[in-house]
């Protein structure tokens, strides 16, 4: 993959020095409706991962039949660093974004394209696994005898659907983010445009 | 997107008529390689998704405590799903995969980009879910009164593991089909070998 990345960033080296002004306008003029796209969607989970990490980190409660907090159950102590994670990635993320300079080597675009993958799948995961135990807290199981927590601890349930439900906005924030970091990767090699090509050529020959 | 796919099938289309012998073969030698690879991690989940499919429906337990099913617990339920799915498309994408004339259009690259993200995040939620309601099963929880169920039912739990371990492996293996998808996207849109190009226009200002 190394080796394709390095004769793919050439082919664009050369297209700069070949390439018309229109298409270089064209090219540039999606790369920061891009950004402003792409900025949004690293700016909304910073405050939607924030959220449901604050509303989980303040969840707990206590009443005649005991205590319940979040720590008690591993899914939700893994959404909460999930969440932390996820907020502390889209921060770094969005200064990157946000400065083209930083953001226009192939480096920083393979880094975002997987790191942004990984990320995905990290929230996803913690979003399906809390869930879960959150239906299981619901409805209990007759099978298992796991009764239904969240009869006992209503407030409790209330502030974790609040908590899972604001994560899963960040996940489908992720899913696009995947979706235009890898578009970014291929529009980044796309072919000149073959006109201009020959105008250039065309160009040099006279100047020859 | 959809107006930024066209213009690059129309540099691709460009490329093919101008692009020289070498990059073409090239080109030829490094999509076989990855056809054989991509057809190995498609063939893969077909018979890890069977498989964890198959010990999952088998999964049942009766003793003198009572009896559990994979069907008492959503989260088995909607892991079978998720495999069965899995397994098919698998099988439907390994066809256009293994055939290289199917393979080759634009929107078949589209749909499996788009295909082998979905699926991805359908079978690690579905593994995510089922390894947190496996872990509860195991430990069992102190704060919600959850006893735990697999020290009642050794055998089905010991099942669990081994459908929810082979979904992983699953998972790893889109986790790569997702990568090799984009991938193929993208190297789709190669720009061409400049040295190449100057060389066509050579030839055309020479018949010409």
């Amino acid at each position: 993959m190394e080796e394709g990345s390095g004769v793919l960033q050439n082919s664009r080296s050369d297209k700069r020095l070949i390439g018309g002004e229109g298409t270089h306008e064209e090219f540039e003029g999606n790369s920061s409706f891009l950004r402003v796209v792409e900025t949004l969607l690293r700016l909304f989970p910073i405050v939607l991962s924030v959220t449901a990490l604050v509303i989980m980190l303040k969840n707990s409660e206590e009443n005649e039949h005991g205590s319940v907090s979040y720590t008690d159950l591993s899914a939700f102590r893994y959404l909460v660093h999930a969440n932390g994670i996820c907020a502390g990635y889209s921060l770094l993320s969005v200064v990157f974004v946000a400065l083209p300079r930083l953001s226009s080597s192939m480096s920083i675009n393979w880094t975002f394209f997987l790191l942004d993958q990984v990320l995905t799948y990290l929230i996803l995961a913690a979003g399906a696994a809390s869930m879960e135990v959150l239906y299981l807290a619901e409805k209990g199981n007759a099978a298992t005898a796991w009764s239904s927590a969240c009869s006992v601890f209503g407030l409790f349930c209330h502030k974790l659907t609040a908590s899972i439900a604001i994560t899963f906005v960040a996940v489908i924030c992720y899913v696009f983010l995947s979706l235009i970091s890898s578009y970014k990767l291929f529009t980044k090699y796309d072919a000149p445009d073959i006109s201009n090509i020959s105008k250039g050529v065309h160009i040099s020959a006279f100047h020859g």
